[in-house]
């Protein structure tokens, strides 16, 4: 189902330009050289255009965001617009404060993105225009769970629908929607969560997946989910069979992502269309 | 001794702003997450105030100052205080430049700190209110051995009264000290300080252990450090059995953090109070 | 042959400057670190000068180049300079925008270096004053080879002669070279690509090799490249042998810088001078 979309990355090895923040940063760079891109960062505005020019897709990440970076993203979306180049948003933490959600609905407004990945909160807080996340993880109250499945889905169609996005929600299960078709997978572990920068090196890993595979962006998306999802359960698998802990995981999971390949792949992914 | 505090950041999951340097800011938020908490890195002045109001404490550290940031720190620590979380600062470096020796100072006038924590040098570099440090590492000539050790005591306890803060004072030996008691901990291993960021771990790592023991800081403090001392031991004998370097220490220090429980503590720490 | 320059460094532990970028800074300071030196990081102009004084080389990598920082890198520089302080440029991605390259000249003009040291591409923007690099990489039609190899050298030479520097071209065959004088470093594995940061890495640990062993600069250069190359050889090796991934390379390239001692030294570089 994704063995080709892998290959497009490996084998057209994209380039990735990258404004993030600094707490994950290093880890997004590793993580889009382990799927077979390649990474370049650089969020001075005298610059930006020139970076955006020579790449294959722009990523834009808010999770430090500072006054300084907010003029260089708007510039470099733009720029990539005009480009035809994929743009991929994480909107780490919006709905945490004011200023992450007005630079969100800035960069909405002036840029347009062809996938915005977020946990269930950040997505709705997107939605509703407002809302209020527990810092940068899902709010508990609206978790994605078996019982909810069939309503996040109609909300992620129509998400997709309302702003020409395809969506990503991740949590415990990640769909991945655009208006008329919804993947849902069920890869992943919950002991994910207690490393930094799952969401940041997975948006990071999508735009590279995008660029590689631009005749079906939706499919390309969610190929880059399920790789991620499941390195990190071959990493946690690793990780018990070592009886290791955390740090050790996040070690796994970069690795894992390195190692995948078109078997690895097939056998181990868990995906629904729907 | 340490048992229920542990159990409560594990059980609360205090969230912790860190407003930190662009050096171990990854290691920060990974040792935040291992023990149990989460952190929120935030550091742009428009989004301080409101994120310090989600979060359970403030970890302020001057690793890598800029004019930029020092405004956002005094913002955040001001509106801490001012909802009774603790805030903690990490004076990395201070006595290096006089900006920094300055921003400490500064740091200290409008912020009233629950926690200082930092080697001899930085430590007495705010105590004489001068000074002058190695770099980042304390200076051997003030270094705590069991010979200096009762006058260290004393300093640390006079230093407590004079700043109302608990003070941290790590090396060899490290002494944890409120204006009545001292806690004493000889856990930890020198091939530690091999690695960087083993003190802003630590100092991220007060935070949440403050926050999740309101009751008792001094204790809670205490007990931070000796989760570190002993992550950095059992750390050390992996890496010494394994037969490798400082890197996997750096993996081994965070996957010891990760899996510390009230067994291991209780068997493995080394504390004395005084 | 460099077995006393890496004692020099782990018996002097110079201390190293860093202007650096925000991707791989943790990296750096773990391999200077890890070659028993010790880095500060510090970027704010109000404190760069007192900084660089403390210290024994400066490292200026425009990886993630703004312009605050651009400043403090030219303060820092100069001031290296009046202190005869070894000075070591690492141009990320010079070539790849107007503002890096225009950046990369400005430095050029107002410091000068000890050692510049980048990749093919970089170089060669650097030495035509223009040029185009693919990103951070180098440009394949420019790779140096066995081919290729004694033109590389001719003009790696007359660049250092031109710009008074040792001349570092990283690839599948390192060259160092002052204007009399080339080392050609066989060591090293194409998978270190793979991994971000490993010239960065180098770059600071290059610093902190010079500082150590200012009578002979090149030679010192020449072993810094070593170390890191057999480092990247011997971390393959585990790496193939443990059957894991890009993430688990990067922790064993540090181990083995950790573990580099006078032996492995001479038993496993690949040095020829010409």
């Amino acid at each position: 189902m994704f063995e080709s979309i892998l290959k497009n990355v490996q084998q057209k090895s994209p380039l990735v330009h990258c404004i993030t923040n600094y707490v994950t940063v290093n880890d997004v760079a590793n993580a889009i050289l382990a799927c077979g891109a390649s990474p370049i960062m650089a969020d001075d505005i005298n610059e930006v255009e020139d970076i955006t020019s020579i790449c294959n897709a722009t990523y834009i990440n808010i999770g430090t965001l500072n006054e300084r970076t907010i003029e260089s993203m708007v510039k470099a979306g733009k720029k990539a617009n005009s480009l035809n180049h994929p743009v991929v948003l994480d909107p780490v933490g919006t709905g945490a404060s004011k200023f992450r959600t007005d630079t969100t609905f800035r960069l909405l407004d002036e840029i347009k993105f062809s996938v915005i990945r977020g946990n269930i909160s950040e997505i709705k807080t997107i939605y509703t225009g407002s809302g209020k996340t527990k810092g940068v993880d899902a709010d508990v109250s609206d978790k994605v769970t078996e019982e909810t499945l069939d309503d996040a889905i109609l909300f992620a169609k129509d998400m997709s629908r309302k702003f020409g996005s395809v969506i990503v929600i991740t949590g415990a299960i990640d769909i991945v929607a655009d208006e008329n078709k919804a993947y849902l997978i069920r890869n992943g572990h919950p002991v994910m969560s207690k490393i930094t920068g799952t969401g940041c090196m997975l948006t990071g890993m999508i735009a590279a997946f995008v660029a590689a595979n631009m005749e079906d962006i939706t499919k390309a998306v969610a190929a880059a989910v399920t790789v991620m999802g499941l390195s990190g359960e071959l990493g946690y698998l690793r990780m018990k069979e070592n009886n290791v802990g955390t740090s050790s995981l996040r070690t796994y999971l970069i690795d894992e992502i390195s190692k995948m390949d078109a078997y690895t792949l097939k056998g181990g992914m868990k995906v629904e269309v729907k």
